[in-house]
């Protein structure tokens, strides 16, 4: 591991670089995916799965009897931890919602704003080596509590054509509409113009691989929107001498099994704490069955000793990591003081983990330093804001002669005609329409 | 003008239908000058600024003495129609400030929302013919409520090197933090980057032609958020036998005004009223300064007859207007109906020209049918949504199961291990650091 002690502050973007990555040929084949799909619909998407996935398919969609075959697949343990987890997730989720908020700005004019549902959101869901329903339950909770109309999803196919049941159960129990056999390129592109099976949608959340991730920017460009950019996995621990180090030591194992190119770092200001978090992070690594990812990433992580909790702040804050940990005497420091950071955790007994998977919070967040700019996933994300206003006769007396002066100024007189016509009618009263 | 009467809902679509534009060849010019300006920073800056609007400039900042000396400039008239819709903006923009959200999901999970500024936001404003200070308000207005801390500006200067005294004087009445004289890509280019004199910022807001459009597109490649996508202005009317035409059709022609490209629409369910506006407009267009502009955009426009109130909501949501001006004895039916708009201007006293300006509401709002996915600007635009948690040894005891099994089926066992290790903490108690 890299250990970095008290570097000066003009040297922390170059320790804190994130491995960029260069698309160009992975746009030449996304656009090409996408030209198909638009063209051809289902035909160039079941090419794709047999291509990619292996399978040949006849349909994408699920199947009633394939989802209820599938629940008899699921432990009864695993399907009440899903519950349990939806349960805080909803809880947390539903607090979210927000009241209209109505204020008369001028006597007479009153304004307000009133989120409404994006009527129809797909979700992808990445197949591969681990079935992520988890993130099922962090995406269709929230689209069902904004009351999306359709919530699709889309998530590939194994090789025998089928998807993991623990997918399919969460999917059913959180309100998703429909169910595609579908990945990669192909499943955005699908949502994203629409197929002879797949509803287009209006937005599109969920994390992939980089191909998805590509195809998903490109989607923006063709009117659908999307729940952010990623890239790998992050996580900060800042580690006082009140942290533990085998638990900091488990966080971040718990980081660098995800790929190879997670992102871990500790931020400590305890040489104690920082030798003794690097001593459990080998010894717990052994015992690790990912433990060939886990190293790759454990390789490439830093840790950093500084001499103050505000040098200390201010690097996190330059970092901006999707997962914050803070194990600290002064902990209310770190709280107010963080700017930039998706999801933090407070305290010993708070595991990133928790926050994966049943804590209730989203663990769809923006990496790569997007936290600077990106909310995570939240109830919002499935709603948008509008805003509304009603004028009164009155109303449009108080302010019609700042707006004609300012349409004025700016040139534009069709829009000083428009109130002048208001005001005069009021002062003739003879106006005949 | 072009008018349809009760189109079947399959050719909605067709008549809804907005003008498509293709961007290859603005994509190449626009990766050209971010490279370059990455590269050579200020000197480019310059370069471009004197090849795109003819002036050459020693320095791209606006001076303190600039502004003071642009404030003796601009009119007292102008001054308060400002400082009134100023006051009406704040208002309705300091009403959404929301309070953190807090919810204990499961006894001893603890976990809260709170939103906090983004850090540094630049806001681009147009030059041409219309200086648009009323912009300058809608951004930087809610910018500073937010509390972002650096908020800077950019917009072209004219051929002798200024900008217009009404957008210096709306820029410092409302904090923004430092001015600068670029405009077009390399505005764009010099936000995303950073040179010697622009800081890099983390989100980019603001209107622009196609050019800025696209650098803001791929400014998001490059790890910048954005407002939106952006497309040509909107505005949707819909009127019974209440409206009066000569109201509508100054509204229609407000829009009309901004551009060739302006998209403008009436929905009817009066035959009378579809005629009269018809003839409204006609007599009015000739008043026009802009008649020209004006002119193109109305005979492009549709006037649209429905039999029902129904059917006219139902191709409203589908065409999703940025603009949508409801004047109906059914008023309330449109209100509660509508999924998909910007923003929503109720009965005869409430003229589009009202938002634009000085109600309250933003008038940055999503064009191109992006108010199906895409909120207007407002408060949270300048914020984002961080989760927190904090899980005592009873919390996790009490949810540690769950995550346990949740982590095993989804094969990351360091994310089981992490919790592991806390419960057997607990249950030994006997765990020494």
């Amino acid at each position: 591991m890299n250990k970095i002690y008290n570097p000066q502050p003009e040297t922390w973007s170059s320790i804190l670089k994130r491995p960029t990555q260069t698309f160009d040929d992975i746009e030449t084949t996304v656009k090409g995916i996408f030209k198909e799909v638009q063209q051809k619909g289902d035909q160039a998407v079941l090419k794709y799965t047999s291509l990619f996935d292996g399978i040949v398919l006849e349909n994408n969609i699920v199947t009633n009897e394939e989802i209820e075959n599938s629940l008899n697949l699921v432990s009864e343990d695993l399907k009440e931890a899903i519950k349990l987890a939806k349960s805080n997730i909803e809880k947390f989720h539903t607090a979210q919602i927000s009241s209209k908020i109505e204020i008369e700005t001028t006597e007479g004019v009153i304004c307000w704003q009133e989120k409404r549902p994006i009527q129809k959101v797909g979700l992808y869901i990445p197949g591969g080596s681990a079935p992520l329903f988890s993130t099922v339950l962090m995406l269709a909770i929230p689209a069902k509590i904004a009351g999306c109309k359709e919530i699709i999803l889309c998530t590939p196919p194994d090789k025998q054509g089928k998807i993991n049941p623990a997918i399919l159960f969460a999917a059913q129990l959180c309100g998703v509409t429909k169910i595609y056999k579908i990945g990669g390129i192909q499943a955005i592109a699908a949502m994203t113009f629409g197929t002879e099976s797949v509803d287009k949608v209006y937005k599109i959340f969920g994390p992939g691989n980089q191909f998805v991730t590509i195809a998903k920017q490109y989607a923006t460009q063709l009117g659908v929107a999307i729940d952010m950019p990623a890239g790998p996995s992050e996580l900060l621990v800042f580690a006082d001498d009140s942290a533990v180090p085998s638990f900091v030591a488990s966080d971040l194992l718990s980081q660098a099994e995800h790929g190879k190119d997670s992102q871990v770092i500790l931020v400590t200001t305890s040489q104690n704490i920082l030798n003794e978090v690097e001593k459990e992070i080998y010894k717990q690594l052994k015992k690790l069955p990912r433990k060939e990812i886990a190293e790759i990433a454990i390789n490439n992580s830093v840790l950093i000793f500084l001499g103050s909790d505000k040098n200390a702040l201010d690097l996190i804050n330059e970092y901006s990591p999707e997962h914050f940990i803070i194990c600290s005497n002064n902990e209310d420091y770190f709280i107010n003081g963080i700017e930039n950071a998706g999801s933090i955790f407070i305290g010993n007994y708070t595991p990133e983990s928790a926050g994966d998977y049943a804590s209730g919070t989203n663990h769809t967040l923006p990496t790569n330093g997007y936290s600077k700019s990106y909310s995570g996933v939240n109830l919002d994300s499935f709603l948008k804001a509008m805003t509304f206003q009603k004028i009164t006769e009155k109303g449009i007396s108080n302010i019609g002669k700042s707006i004609e002066i300012m349409a004025e100024a700016e040139g534009l007189l069709a829009h000083k005609m428009a109130v002048n016509l208001r005001l005069n009618k009021q002062k003739t009263n003879k106006y005949q329409p």
